[in-house]
Formats: C-alpha cells, structure tokens, sequence
C-alpha cells in the first residue's frame, strides 16, 4: 500500500465543479489502492480578496491577524473538498494545520514548518480515509494561525509527503509541467518528463512559476519526488527527482531568462584589497540582494570598474545607498540601467562536460549579441544581455543546445 | 475594573467602515475603563455564502465539514476587528474557539457549550488587551471546529460573559431594543427600557427575533445582564435582566404575534381516557411539535372535537401521520386551516393580577374577532384568529393595556 499526495493549486480548486473534478482525481487514485493525503489552497481570487481586506483595514497591520483572515481561504477549501469526496463514496476528513497540528516557527506570513505531528493522520491514512489539508498554514509555538507565505501549500505538500513517507507528491496546476523554454517565446519548447531538483531550483529561482523554491528545497532535502501536471487535462506532467532517477543526462534541460534584471556600474573605483567589501557591505545592510557580479581591471591599472545587478524594484534603493557613500568609496560614475535581461542555460549534465559555456557565447555571438555580465554556478551559466535580444537569445540556445522540438 | 462583553452582529460588521464604527465603540468603553471581550458574527452576507456553497457541493453533506466552513466567516472577522482595535491603539488579539477553547458537545451545526477556558483569557483581559472572539464556533470533544446553529455569536457573547464575570453583555444589532409590539404593525409601539428574561424569551419564541432564544435561556440561568442596543446610532437599548431589577412592573409588557400557525381540528373523536395520547403520540414520533391543543366535549357526549396547532411547515406531515391512524383513532372529520395566526399578551404582571386574559378577551369580542383556541401560561395568554384580523388585533389590544406611546 503505497501513500500519495495531491496538490491541487487555487486555479484547479476555483468552483464547485472544479472541486468536484480534483475529488474525481482523487478517487481515481483511491480506487488504484492509493493511501491519499489531498493539499488545498484557496479558491482562485479568494486569498486577494481576504489580503485586501486585512491590507484596507489598517496600513501597519498585526502579521498574526493577517494570518488569521488569510488561513480562511484554505479552511474553507478544505472542507468543501473532503465534502466532495464523501459525495463520490470516498472517505474523508479535512485537517486545519492546527489539527494536525502542522508545527512552526512564529514568523507570521512566512512561517517555516518545524514538524508535523504524525500520529492520528498516520492512523486514519492507514485506514483509508483520506486527508483533506489545509495548504499554506500552520500553528505557531504560542498556538496561533500562522501561514507559510505566498504559494506556501506547495511546501505544506512537500512537508507532507515527505512526514507520510508518500511514493510521490503531485502538484496539479493550470499548466501541465516543466518546459524547456517558455513556450510563449520559444514555440519549440518541449515539456520535460524528468528535470532534476537542482534544476528546477534554478528555473524556479529565474521566474519559471511552475513551483515554489522552497517546496522544491525541501523536497531535495527530504528527497520527495515531485510530479508537476495539469489539472486541466490527463497527460503525464513533469517528475522533478534526484539525478540519480535520471539515467541518460543530457548537457542542458532548459534556457530561462529572468527580466527582474538592473545593472549598476561603478567606474574607477580604487583596486586595493577590501574595495569589493566596501561597496557591497552597505548594500547588503540594506537588504538588498546582489545576483551577478564582474570585476575589470581599468586601463589605467590602478583603479577597477564594477558591475553588479539587483532586481529593478530595489534599483533605486541600491543606488541611493552607493551615492550615499561616494566620498567614503571614492568611486568616479554610477551608471544603472534597467533594460537588460539574465539568460540562463542550466543543467545537470554540464558538470562532467567542458565547452557548455562557450557554446552559448558562440551562440549569442553569432546574432550580434552583446554579453554584458557573465555568471556561472556548477549547473548553469547566466549572461546579461540587452533586453531588446531575449526572445532572439533564447530561441537560438533553444536551437543550440538540440532542445527543439521535432 | 468591570468587564464587558460587546456582540457585534453582521449588519454591524458588513463592510470595513463598520468594523472601524463597532472597533470605536470598543475603545470607548475600554477609554471608561472597562475590560473587554468582543464577539463578532460574520460580515453580513458571508455565511449565507458559505452555506450556498456548502450546499451545492454536495445534497447530504457532512456536518462535521459544514462547520469547517461556514466557521470561516467568523473567523476573517475576528482578524479584521482585532487589526481595526490596534489601528485605534487598543491592544487586542483574536481567539477562535479551539484556542479559548470554548468547549461544545460534538452535535455539529448547533452544538452546545460545555465550557469556557478561562486561564489565558482571563490573564489577558486583566492585563487590559480586548479579547476579540470569533462567535458562533466551538471546539468538540474530538478536537474539530463546532458551530452552534444559526445566531449562535449570542450564545458565544452570553457564554463569554458568564465565564468572564462581565458586568454586562451588549448585543449589538440593527435594530435598537425590544419593542411592546411590531412598530411595522403597531405605530404607537415603545421602546422597552427594561424587559424580564422570561417575558423576552415568550417574545422571541414568537418570532421577535431580536435575540436567540438560547442566549437568553443561558443568560437566565448565568444571571448575566443583556442589553440589545443599535449599532447605527447612540441610543441607550433594551436591558434584559432578571424580575428582581424591575421596580415598577407593568401588567403587560408586550404583545407579540406568530404567523407560523397551522390549526387542525379532528371531530368526533372517542370521549375515552387516553385518546389524547393516541392522537399525539404519532406526532410526536414523527417529530412534530404540537402548540396549542383544545378539547371540547361534542354534543352527543359520548365523543369530543379536538383542536391543535402546528407550524405551517409541519402542517402537511401532521395530516398523514393522522390519516394514517385514522382506523386506530376512529375519528370523524379531519379539518385543517393555515389562515391563522397566534397573538399573546405578555407580562411578568399577570402572575399578580387576575383580569388580564378577560381584558384581552374583551378587547377582541369588542372589535368582532373570534377566538379559535386559547392557550395561556404564567406570564402569557395566547389565542388564536383569523389571520385576517392580526393588525387589527395587535393595535386593539395594544391600546387596552395601555402601552400605547403619547
């Protein structure tokens, strides 16, 4: 007897007819001999309504009383949901975090689980009965509501799968897996039938929205394996496993790109030990996350240009800040610019095979595109290139890595 | 330091602006120095959408989860007035029913309360933080979320206040006290400043749905002190206390209506010891509850007409329990009407003073009404009459006990 769990996302729970559609999915696996814990968001538009509420009621709201309204969105999910499986004959039971209870930490809004209290769901799972689970909220050490952040029920998911000891844990949403490309841009984008968690971590991190990071860490720490697939339609989706589980690697699964770009120069900083630290320390106090970074020697030999980029929306912050220490940091100009774009192409297999990032500088080289910033991680190289170029960019990867479709 | 609690029901919490509204009523009686419990209902309109929805999901659905959900409405709202307390710069938190936890039997969709937690509670409200707690739900024994039927929030607000030693419990509504009759009906209606918890709970069993029936029962037995006041604008309520409060008591407090009355009338029934338990057993089987019986002995004497109401929802199913039986009961003509309607005078007084049944009869025969059945308790006398003559009733028998307005 093996143990599942399904994640259904709130386009695939949004009315009644759809809740009736993922009970008949649930079923299905019932019937197969499944034991089966079912996650649930919210109902599609319900937890904005709930956050403009708390947002509209008080501009410095208390994050614990947010969590009280936003948990309600699940609450209710949960409960229509196991209603819908007792109308199919399936036994069911919905669980609030509280219940289960699904322990964590006391940070409102974005909680972390600590634990997931086993024994009563252990035994009705064994039971048959199935587990209905409020995603996205928990219960704090002081026993109150908390919930785990934005699209946080894919972490419940994943917590519990890996607490039930569950074969899988499939997430149900609105598209139907992890694609090599986006399939907007590059028509001859293929949807993957495996993709590693390291990867996926780094498609998740450049925008791919398929699934949340977190959920996808944690199910590589807890070696969960994950099945991304519509609810929509009945084709396999997307397994995202350990490398282990994929036998034949190929060089590159996938080209992602991330517009969440702006890059910052300064010019003739001075080029002794402990410059990188002085411009980086007062923007990392600030909050202010710094992705790629390049480092040139000047012409003149003894001062250095600097580039770095942050995401657009803390541009203007970044800049402030570096303006505020000129005089201590002695740099000549700070020059930003938002029009660029971060394309990366990412695999696995790339480890144990030299020449992948040449490829792709060949690639953009041979349409006249410009590299600006270059950044490399153990299963990815990322360029930062002229917005203008990413479609351009991205299909010629696509088309240079053989990842076209037939 | 005296205590408060203060119940808000929907209409006094349907939108944001009227939370902010009832969160200023709250801080000025914690400004006066008071310590505070609130209990909101849901926002007006939310709970009837929950139970569509759970409705719709599924014909029999399971009671158990049908609390899950409809409890949410209440829930959003607790968060929302908690946060709009602190906007003001009271302390406050929301509590749920299973963090208080308000303890209920385990009768889903109108479960009864067993008990209140008080330790934390208690602890809380001394230091000077408003308790804001969700009406309507409970905890089981078996640990999931109860609901205590339809206006519960009364309950939980009477419950609370007994458990907290409140001074008093103000219940919030859209209306602002207990009138001596419909003010729809009867245009020379007062306001009542005082009213004893028996004559209220004749007066809401008659359909005055100012207050839940149960609260005021509760509110009895705990001595709590009511006040049913508007939360639309400043006027001092109804105070609902004990006989002892009331100096001055009047003969007739109030004179109420029902138009859920159906009459049925089974001529020549066997005069034989026993027959009224074999007409209303059956009924009683069948779960139908019997208000007003008469029994007169017939011409021949040797068989008697019997008379009784039922309400008009039932009035069918008592037609067929009785034909059923009809070879068993023996009975001649089976007569049933629903153009009837019940109206009682009411007052703690009566119990003192003899007349008050004679005036009422008085007043009637004057205007040419007939009187159908009489039924009279303690502090009630009730007739029933031609559905035709309500208004007229109403207004005479208004007049006649004096309760008319200058």
């Amino acid at each position: 007897m093996t143990r599942l769990v399904q994640k259904f996302g709130g386009t695939s729970v949004a009315d009644l007819d759809l809740i009736r559609a993922a009970a008949g999915r649930v079923k299905r696996e019932v019937d197969a001999g499944h034991q089966v814990a079912v996650v649930v968001s919210a109902m599609a538009g319900v937890t904005n309504q709930l956050v403009e509420l708390a947002d509209s009621v008080s501009a410095m709201y208390d994050a614990r009383e947010y969590d009280v309204i936003v948990s309600t969105g699940e609450q209710a999910s949960a409960g229509l949901m196991a209603m819908a499986l007792q109308d199919l004959g399936v036994p069911a039971r919905s669980w609030m975090g509280w219940q289960i209870p699904l322990n964590t930490d006391d940070v409102h809004g974005r909680a972390r689980i600590t634990g997931v209290g086993m024994d009563e769901l252990d035994r009705r799972l064994s039971s048959g009965e199935v587990a209905v689970v409020a995603g996205f909220q928990g219960i704090g050490s002081g026993g109150r509501i908390t919930t785990l952040g934005r699209g946080g029920s894919d972490t419940t998911a994943v917590a519990l799968a890996a607490a039930t000891g569950a074969e899988r844990c499939d997430i149900y949403t609105d598209v139907d897996g992890v694609y090599t490309s986006d399939p907007r841009i590059v028509a001859r984008a293929r949807k993957l039938d495996k993709i590693t968690y390291e990867e996926m971590l780094e498609m998740a991190s450049l925008g791919a929205k398929v699934l949340q990071t977190r959920a996808v860490e944690l199910a590589m720490k807890e070696g969960v394996r994950l099945q991304v697939l519509s609810s929509f339609n009945n084709s396999p989706g997307t397994l995202v496993v350990g490398e282990e589980e994929i036998m034949e690697q190929v060089l590159v699964s996938g080209i992602a790109y991330s517009r969440d770009e702006a890059k910052v120069t300064l010019t003739r900083v001075a080029d002794r030990p402990g410059v990188a630290a002085a411009v980086f320390g007062p923007l990392a106090e600030a909050d202010i996350n710094v992705d790629m970074i390049v480092q040139n020697v000047a012409a003149d030999e003894k001062t250095t240009d600097i580039t770095f980029t942050v995401t657009r929306r803390d541009l203007q912050r970044a800049v402030d800040v570096l303006e505020k220490n000129r005089d201590h940091l002695g740099f000549g100009d700070l020059l930003s610019a938002s029009d660029v774009v971060k394309v990366s192409v990412i695999g696995v297999g790339m480890r144990s095979h030299a020449g992948v990032a040449q490829s792709m500088f060949k690639a953009l080289a041979d349409r006249g595109i410009n590299i600006q910033v270059i950044s490399t991680s153990e299963i990815k190289v990322s360029v930062l290139i002229d917005e203008e170029y990413t479609e351009l960019a991205l299909r010629a990867l696509h088309g240079a890595y053989g990842l076209d479709a037939d």
